[in-house]
C-alpha cells in the first residue's frame, strides 16, 4: 500500500486535531510523524498514531498542554510539558535552545512530563537548519537490561548527533543505544525469522535469537551485546540518556519510565513526571566561521565516502544517507504502509469519522 | 612490580620538568597520567611516559606552549594547544568550558593542535568537582574502520560524561568508540592469546582473531564489530567524536591525525593543527535545584545495583566503579607496573639522570 505525503499528512493532522489538539500543535506533530515516514523510519511515524490516540483515550495524553519552562539559566533550562505529546514539547524545547544558542552561543534544555517524541533526528535537525550543531535524546519504555542483568531497565534511549554540512546534506547521527532498536526485532517477528545474536536475552539472561523473546519475559541487550564485545559501553551510553533525560529534568528514569503501550500501567510509584528528553544546540561559528567549518565537513564526508571497501558493491555509509535516500523516493513515489499500519489507520479513520484514501 | 603513587608521581614530575615544562605544567602532567594508573587504566598512565618523551625529541611536541583562545562566545570557544601536551592543553580548555558555565550554565571548548591527553575521565571529573556535569572527548591516530570499510580512518576516539552524585560516587561512563580499546588487544599480544571475533578484521576486511593483525594491515572495529550488531552506531559514534574535536576546532581528523607513535611520520599533508579535543560543563543547578538531582542520581544508582543478575556473583556495575575499586587499592598498595613498561621507565631515568626506585 502507498500513500502520498500530503495525503498521509492531512489525515494525521485530523486526527491529532480530533483529539482535540491546536491546529498548531497537529501540524507539527503531524509534521514529526510524517518525516519519520518519509525518512523511512517506518517504527516511528504513523505506525505509532494509533498508540497516541490509545494513550489520549487514557488520558495520559493531554491535547492541550500548558508547556512551561521551570528553572532556567542564560544557556540552560528546563522544560515541563504538562503531560503533552512528545510530538510538540520536544520542539518547543529545541526551540528555546536555539533561541539561547542565537544570543549565548549554545543552549541546552532538559524536559519532564512529556511523552514518546518521535524520531530525534527531526528536533537535531531543527539546530541544523540554523547553521547549528544539534543534539536530541529521550528515554523511554524499559526494555533492555543493563550488562549482567536480566531486568528491563532502560529504554532503546536513542541519541541524535546532527551536524550541518557545505554541499553535501547535513551529517546525521540517529540510534538506539541498544544493539537493535525494537522495529527491527518486529520486523523479524512479523516474518518469523530469527534474529542474530546479541540482540536478545530470555527471561534467565540467556542467548537467544527468538524474536518473540521480550514478550516471554526477556530483554533487549545494550549496543555491544555482551561485555565482552563492549555491552557496557552500550550500558553507559542508555545511562548517559537516561540521566540527562530524565535525572535532570525531573522525570520518571529507568524502570519507572511509563510505558508507550495504553495496556500496561505506568508503575505506581513513579520517581518523576512522565517520560525525559534532552536537548541541546550550539552555533558552529561560535566555535569557527562557518565557511571553514562546511568546508571542513564536506572533506571529511567525501574522505569517508571514498574510502576503500571490503566489497566493492558496498560503499562506506555517511551517517543520514539512508535517510535522504528513503526520503527522495518516497516524497516521489509515495510511503509505502505495511497492511497491519493500515489497518490501525482504517480504525482511526472510522473513529474521527475522517477520510483516508491511499 | 609496585610503586607508591608518590615515588612514580615525583618521578613523572621530574621528567616532564627534563622536557622543559614549567613546575605547573610538570605537576599538572604527571597528575593526569598517575590519574589513570591509580584508576586503572594502566594503558594512558605512565605506560604512555616514554612515547610523550618520544614525541618531544621529535620536536613534534612543545614543552612550554603558549595556549590561547583563538575564537570565542559568552558559552563556546576554540583552543589552540600551540602543539603543547594534551596533559595540559585539555585541563586549560575545561576550566576555559566551567568558567563560561559558572556565569551562563554551560560551556563548551574545541580544541586544535593538541597531543595525546590521557584518559578523558581526568578532564570530565574536573567539571564534577563543581557539581557540574562534565563531557571530554578526543580524537586519535587512525586504527579504526568504518562499517563496510578496511581502512583505518579513525581513532578509538573515546568519549566521557560524568555525573556528581550524593552520596554514591560519580557516574562516570568513560569509552573508547570502538569494540575494544587499544590497550586491550596488547594485553592479548604480550600473552599470546587470541581476541573474541568482533574486535578486529585483517587487511582484507576479513574476521580475525588474530591479536596482531593491526601491525598486518588490519583495523579496529567500531564498537557493535559489524552492521548486524550495530557497528554503523559505533562509526556514527566515533564520527561525532572527531567532527566535535577537530571539524569544529580546525585541528586534524579523520585519517591526517598524527600518529602517537614517533616512529610513524605525520601525514604531510595535513588538513589542521595537531590533533582535537572537545569539552564540556553544565551546572547541575541550571536544570533544578542540586539536591533534587542528587537525590534522584543516588536513586538510580541504588536501583541499578540491586538490579537482578543473570550470574548471582556479578552484579551490575556502575560506570565509574571499577576504576574507584582500583583507585582505593592502589593508594593503598601501590601501582603495578608490568616489566616492559618498567624498563622504559628505567629508561627514561638514566636518559634523564633522574632516580626511580620501587
Amino acid at each position: 500500500m502507498l500513500i502520498s505525503e500530503s495525503a498521509l499528512r492531512t489525515f494525521t493532522q485530523n486526527v491529532f486535531l480530533a483529539m482535540g489538539c491546536s491546529d498548531e500543535h497537529a501540524g507539527l506533530a503531524a509534521d514529526v510523524l510524517i518525516q519519520a515516514d518519509l525518512r523511512g523510519i517506518d517504527s516511528h511515524g504513523v505506525a505509532r498514531l494509533v498508540g497516541y490516540v490509545r494513550l489520549w483515550e487514557k488520558k495520559r495524553i493531554n491535547p492541550n498542554p500548558n508547556i512551561t519552562i521551570v528553572h532556567q539559566t542564560p544557556t540552560t533550562a528546563t522544560v515541563d510539558g504538562d503531560a503533552g505529546l512528545g510530538l510538540v514539547v520536544a520542539p518547543f524545547a529545541m526551540r528555546l535552545a536555539i533561541e539561547k544558542a542565537e544570543k549565548y552561543g549554545s543552549g541546552w534544555v532538559s524536559v519532564r512530563n512529556s511523552n514518546h517524541f518521535g524520531i530525534a533526528g527531526y528536533h537535531s535537525l531543527m539546530a541544523v537548519e540554523k547553521n547549528m550543531i544539534g543534539f536530541a535524546m529521550t528515554n523511554a519504555s524499559p526494555l533492555v537490561a543493563p550488562t549482567f542483568s536480566n531486568e528491563r531497565l532502560l529504554g532503546t534511549n536513542p541519541i541524535c548527533y546532527a551536524f550541518p554540512a557545505g554541499n553535501y546534506p547535513p551529517v546525521v547521527v540517529d540510534m538506539a543505544t541498544s544493539a537493535a532498536a525494537n522495529g527491527k526485532l518486529e520486523i523479524a517477528q512479523r516474518s518469523g525469522k530469527q534474529v542474530p545474536e546479541g540482540w536478545i536475552q530470555d527471561a534467565n539472561g540467556d542467548i537467544t535469537t527468538d524474536p518473540h523473546a521480550l514478550k516471554k519475559g526477556g530483554s533487549l541487550l545494550p549496543l555491544g551485546g555482551n561485555k565482552e564485545h563492549g555491552s557496557h559501553k552500550g550500558f553507559g551510553l542508555s545511562a548517559t540518556v537516561d540521566i540527562l533525560s530524565a535525572v535532570l529534568s525531573g522525570a520518571n528514569y529507568g524502570p519507572w519510565v511509563p510505558p508507550f503501550v495504553a495496556f500496561l500501567e505506568p508503575p505506581n510509584d513513579p520517581v518523576g513526571l512522565g517520560i525525559g528528553h534532552f536537548v541541546g544546540a550550539m552555533r558552529v561559528d561560535g566555535f569557527r566561521p562557518l565557511d571553514e567549518f562546511k568546508a571542513n565537513m564536506d572533506n571529511w564526508i567525501a574522505r569517508f565516502k571514498s574510502a576503500s571497501t571490503v566489497d566493492p558493491n558496498q560503499k562506506v555509509i555517511i551517517p543520514g544517507e539512508p535517510e535522504l535516500e528513503a526520503e527522495a523516493d518516497r516524497k516521489k513515489n509515495g510511503i509505502p504502509i505495511v497492511d497491519a499500519v493500515w489497518n490501525d489507520l482504517k480504525g482511526l479513520a472510522v473513529k474521527f469519522d475522517s477520510p483516508l484514501t491511499p
